[in-house]
């Protein structure tokens, strides 16, 4: 392979060590689509491993393969699937750019402490999506399209039952009814894939807008049998739900929750607390073999009251999985998929054979969040 | 409930005490069911809550719920999903009948005990599959087909991509491609459930007439590009392959399983060892990341040479899945159609309010392996 030059863009990959992460934020695909942007890439020794890819599978498309030390001393740009944490923050060189989903939303402090490393932050959450150009950029959607499809594999391999409707000759099994709660692109492809298998599908979601979506996967959108139309303002716009009938609605949710046999709740929002889509009750009501998949599960609480990461059964015998980790679980695919996204942000910031930024351009302006070159 | 009878047949069941078995061998349905011949049902305290049933959903259908000793000594009839313990059978009561999967073909020794033991065995490994009344009965289809569908869930859940193909902003995810070696009754529904799952899926069983059946379920058969056919006799039935031929047959599934991400091996021979389908060759060839489920893996061994109960991955990154106990896993619906089967095996054999047996009956004939009554 062509030597690159010794100015390049060099850009480091480090093992990602948090619990239950076995993606790596750059795959091999990602190092041959930098390369032909002049940017030469480092990896940890073993970081791509647990998504299948062998530091040889590194080196034959012409990464480098090192160590922790030998990488952030020797890159400009370090790449993540999340984000670097406090005491490797404290680590990396002053003016050294980083990437990932740096949980600038919700987690002011975090951003502070990149300010003061003197690093230049190029936060993924914060990506335009609007902008056609970043979509190829946008780790959240990816990452969150293998999370749904994960979720109701985990739910059909923990349930009891078929998900498809079976005829033997020793009687018919009906097909499995799951209900999705949130309908953003995790729930779209959870619906899709207990469509596939056969499961009869119903999903909801506090947005309007989404039951179009819903129902033109061929899914069901669930009728609550409320009406929240009264004062509704002119063009379609939907006005805030008052405090009661947002209880009304929660109530709704949980006593139609009994009907079914899967119930996959997808409302994750990184780093901060995520919304209550069932409560205790509507867990309660679940009959006894019923699986839940808590995709929002965290140490702040899921979508689902009283959850937890890991799996528990309840006293009354449903099983509720409490599964954060969903999209790492399919570790290849997301790790292609996160590399993507990251190589593809790194990119864009090379111009003319080094990194740069250029804060009038809108993307730019949107992902940098640290080390913000004002001037320019 | 309308009381039955005093003298009504009592079926008793137990608790199967066997690791990884979550099924019982009668669901408050078959409780119903029996009933409407006259049978009283007893069942073990807790016996049904692993596969979702309490014991209030027993009592509720009109079922005893008592200890194991109470049952053992008030049942003309015990339901077994696969086959009393010898230390159980040592306990059963001279005279009463046992209904399971016993083995019978490949342990002469303990039907033998069971003899000795003064009992009535009801062996449904002996069913005749061609009499159309006894397919209800059949065991081995109804768990066969719940293998095959788990089976392919479980490596779905295993394998670090997609199943189906997904185009997506940050790149087109192939499809999984799906190796089904045996293409019975589990092959036939581990390839319908990869099929739904959007794999692409390839099939191989060395019954010549699988060919077919395969094709229609919209998979593709593997093409050995091998020719058997000199020598074949007169009117289509295959001859026995040479020595050579099978090496020949054993070295292609090897080496063509290689272009595979997924095999799913189901000739399952209960207390046999079963056959190998792939060599430690084959798997040695397979790519780092693809995924086995071995069904037949067992302390005998299994159909892939090297596999054993429980997952490892090995050196080159191949993940084995050695899963003997795949119906159980899948409880609730395993339990039901043991239940029909199991049940109406002793409904049969209940003639004017009693257990009878007629060996002029081909059902009977077949069913009945200890305590024959040769003189009726």
């Amino acid at each position: 392979m062509d030597e690159l030059p010794q100015d390049a863009v060099v850009f480091g990959i480090l093992n990602e060590i948090t619990e239950h992460e076995s993606r790596v934020a750059l795959t091999p695909d990602g190092v041959v689509r930098l390369r032909k942007r002049g940017v030469r890439c480092m990896i940890e020794h073993g970081a791509g491993l647990a998504a299948q890819y062998t530091d040889d599978d590194y080196t034959h498309v012409g990464a480098q393969v090192a160590s922790a030390t030998e990488i952030i001393h020797g890159s400009q740009a370090l790449g993540f699937v999340g984000r670097p944490s406090d005491s490797l923050v404290g680590h990396i060189r002053k003016g050294t750019w980083i990437i990932g989903v740096l949980g600038s939303f919700a987690d002011e402090d975090y951003v502070q402490r990149l300010e003061t490393a003197g690093l230049v932050s190029l936060a993924i959450e914060r990506l335009p999506r609007t902008i056609s150009s970043a979509q190829s950029m946008d780790e959240m959607t990816s990452q969150n399209s293998v999370m749904g499809y994960k979720a109701a594999i985990v739910a059909a391999d923990a349930y009891g039952s078929f998900f498809p409707m079976m005829t033997t000759a020793a009687g018919t099994v009906r097909p499995a009814k799951v209900l999705i709660l949130g309908a953003g692109i995790a729930g779209l492809q959870a619906i899709g894939t207990a469509k596939r298998l056969g499961a009869i599908v119903t999903a909801y979601d506090v947005r309007p807008a989404a039951k179009g979506e819903v129902e033109s996967l061929g899914a069901k959108f669930l009728d609550l049998g409320l009406d929240f139309s009264k004062g509704q303002g002119e063009g379609g716009y939907a006005r805030q739900l008052t405090d009661e009938e947002r209880r009304a609605q929660q109530a709704a949710v949980d006593s139609k929750a009994k009907d079914f046999d899967i119930v996959i709740t997808t409302a994750k929002v990184p780093g901060r607390k995520p919304p209550v889509l069932l409560t205790e009750e509507g867990v309660s009501g679940l009959h006894r073999g019923a699986v839940i998949v808590d995709c929002a599960a965290s140490e702040l609480g899921g979508n689902v009251e009283g959850s937890a990461v890991g799996t528990h059964v309840s006293d009354k015998g449903v099983t509720i999985i409490g599964a954060p980790y969903l999209a790492s679980g399919v570790a290849n695919t997301a790790s292609n998929l996160v590399s993507r996204n990251v190589a593809d942000v790194l990119a864009h910031f090379v111009r003319d054979g080094a990194l740069a930024m250029d804060l009038h351009d809108e993307l730019d302006n949107a992902l940098v969040i640290t080390g913000r070159e004002e001037g320019k």
